[in-house]
């Protein structure tokens, strides 16, 4: 089997993500940061560690900023309606995901939002200019997917965290896509919140994920609940991360995202997307010289966090992932990948593309094998 | 070491639980439900195999009316956030525990909504006539907890539910407490929601619970986001599961929590609820000699999930809790357990109490050396 859905979820996972997991569950998977026993103390200080990890990787100086989730969906939503008021104004991207696009959608009808959408050119590439004409005075909001879940492309989003932070309007950056090869940088950024999934580029398991909140950020709860804390306050204690970390953590999950985390670290983001990229690269090429493919990602790396979109002559992406799958063990995914602006951004709206995405176990004979079998079904179907 | 905080999360684990866990997350922790290649369906498949077991436990007729969520405290947002409306009004007791009463006062305080709090006996145990008593032309939704997280009093739900579905309002029970043990039936109880954690007698791990939702009954959303379903709809899908389950599933927690439910189912709720009974029941009896204890629990298995909750003489629990860790190894947890109502109810509010929790790998050997230890504790501090 050939794995390039590493844009849904990262897999295989490195050997100590597995490990550690299991090794919590049979030892420790006590009530992390609420009994003071032993056992709920380990798992207190495995979550806390997992937390400062994840903060090393994304430049957060303070852990107590990171609130863990269960997945980015979570997280965008916490800070999406958070931050919202009836009658503010977003602005956003049309490369944005439904993680993003359903919850503005959502507010817009039911609280009379207003909506910007910045469309972006030929590959969906956004100019930070058009964010800075967007803006209004009751902007509340501006949000803008790191990488596209369609097509690998990089935003510019360290030129539209400058021009939020002149305007003093949050900025939110879903990291979705790029986290653990890109080099996220909140600080550099000026991103007031990052929303990341653990399942992707950091390593770890599904069912994990983060909210990074930035001192002076104040956010409506979109959850309360038990948190350890304050517990005879009849409200949600405003101290983070408790704040938006209500019930109990997954820790199993979460000490499986610092491995995965740590794994990343240990083998360094610029080597990770170095490596990507030369896939992605190799993939890129290669499909563009089978007849009838059109592509839909940049090839070049330095715009890409590893994603080929593709259709090839007019067969139904669908159809193509398919036979890859059935007849060559190749996992790919098609459709709208849940991202339908996005799609129509690129002209493939209705049926969407097929999406090859590398990870950093892909090898360059799973490329050459996944452009030979694309290769195949053309000249079979040209026939 | 003793481990005597089963209410907060079970442990050990199952090994089953484990395992299946660690195959997953090495074998086919794909994205379940979106791309259709080999590895994604397996994890789909897995996903349902779960949600199923889940729902024969609690005699869910329709397995899509399960939605997986991270936690009981979730499920709870959900279920109430997604029911009331501005002026409404709703019933509970005063057992619950914060990850109600929170998102209520919250809801209270911003949304105007009105709260009747049934006070129960000196074990907190609601009459249901004082339901029926307190339902007003505008009440929205009834909720009660299965058995406290505080002393482990089981609730009249079935009667309460009776009442709930006479008058035609929404009944939501919270099963954190019970789930696992008790022979938790929602056509019977006629509940209409039913929130429960994985991690506790379900003996999954954090990270994993579930909402159903009857038929019949429409949410709004607390969240929104990819589906995998419906795409190209800008709006949450509204078919279940689908509409609560937003954004990547935490398929290695439940297939998990799939593991722990079959366990369960194997073992049968009423041999485990017999066994917990007799040890809860042995805990009570030798606590209640030892000079000095004050117990808040029934001995009586019939009326308590398995705790035991007591405090020795003016000691600071936190402090009793703390020697019973340091000096017998023994785990327990102090203080208001998140559910500060609950323990102004009982009559220990301020510090709380001291909470004995069995699960079903505890032994009657666990138990003599926790009524050992307290003695002991007792006759050095009456010296």
């Amino acid at each position: 089997m050939i794995y390039l859905d590493n844009a849904a979820t990262s897999f295989p996972k490195p050997d100590c993500v597995c490990l550690e997991m299991y090794r919590c569950m049979r030892e420790y998977c006590a009530n992390p940061g609420r009994g003071g026993h032993a056992l709920s103390l380990k798992a207190g200080m495995a979550v806390n560690r997992a937390r400062e990890t994840v903060c090393r990787l994304f430049n957060i100086r303070d852990p107590m900023r990171l609130a863990f989730t269960k997945n980015a969906t979570e997280a965008i939503n916490i800070a999406i309606k958070g931050l919202v008021f009836p009658g503010c104004h977003v602005i956003t991207t049309a490369m944005e995901h439904n993680a993003v696009m359903r919850p503005l959608r959502t507010l817009e009808r039911d609280m009379g939002i207003g909506i910007s959408i910045i469309k972006g050119n030929e590959f969906g590439e956004i100019d930070p200019f058009d964010v800075r004409r967007s803006i209004k005075k009751n902007t509340a909001l501006v949000i803008c997917t790191l990488s596209s879940n369609v097509n690998g492309i990089i935003m510019p989003v360290a030129e539209i965290g400058r021009t939020a932070r002149e305007y003093g309007i949050p900025f939110l950056v879903d990291a979705s896509q790029g986290a653990g090869s890109l080099p996220v940088d909140v600080e550099a950024w000026n991103a007031d919140m990052l929303a990341f999934p653990g399942h992707k580029g950091l390593m770890g398991p599904q069912g994990t994920g983060g909210l990074y909140v930035r001192e002076g950020i104040r956010l409506r709860t979109l959850m309360e609940g038990g948190t350890g804390s304050n517990s005879e306050y009849a409200f949600q204690p405003e101290i983070m991360p408790d704040m938006l970390e209500s019930g109990t953590l997954n820790t199993p999950g979460i000490v499986g995202l610092g491995a995965g985390a740590e794994y990343v670290i240990k083998i360094g983001t610029g080597t990770i997307h170095e490596y990507k990229s030369r896939l992605t690269g190799l993939l890129a090429e290669g499909l563009s010289q089978v007849p009838g493919v059109r592509l839909y990602s940049h090839a070049d790396g330095s715009r890409n966090s590893g994603i080929v979109a593709m259709n090839l002559a007019d067969m139904d992406p669908a159809k193509l992932s398919f036979i890859l799958d059935k007849d060559f063990g190749i996992c790919t995914r098609a459709g709208l990948q849940c991202s339908p602006a996005a799609h129509a951004s690129l002209g493939t709206a209705g049926l969407g593309s097929v999406r090859f995405s590398v990870g950093c176990f892909n090898t360059e004979n799973d490329v050459i094998l996944a452009v030979e079998a694309v290769e195949r079904i053309a000249r079979s179907t040209a026939t």
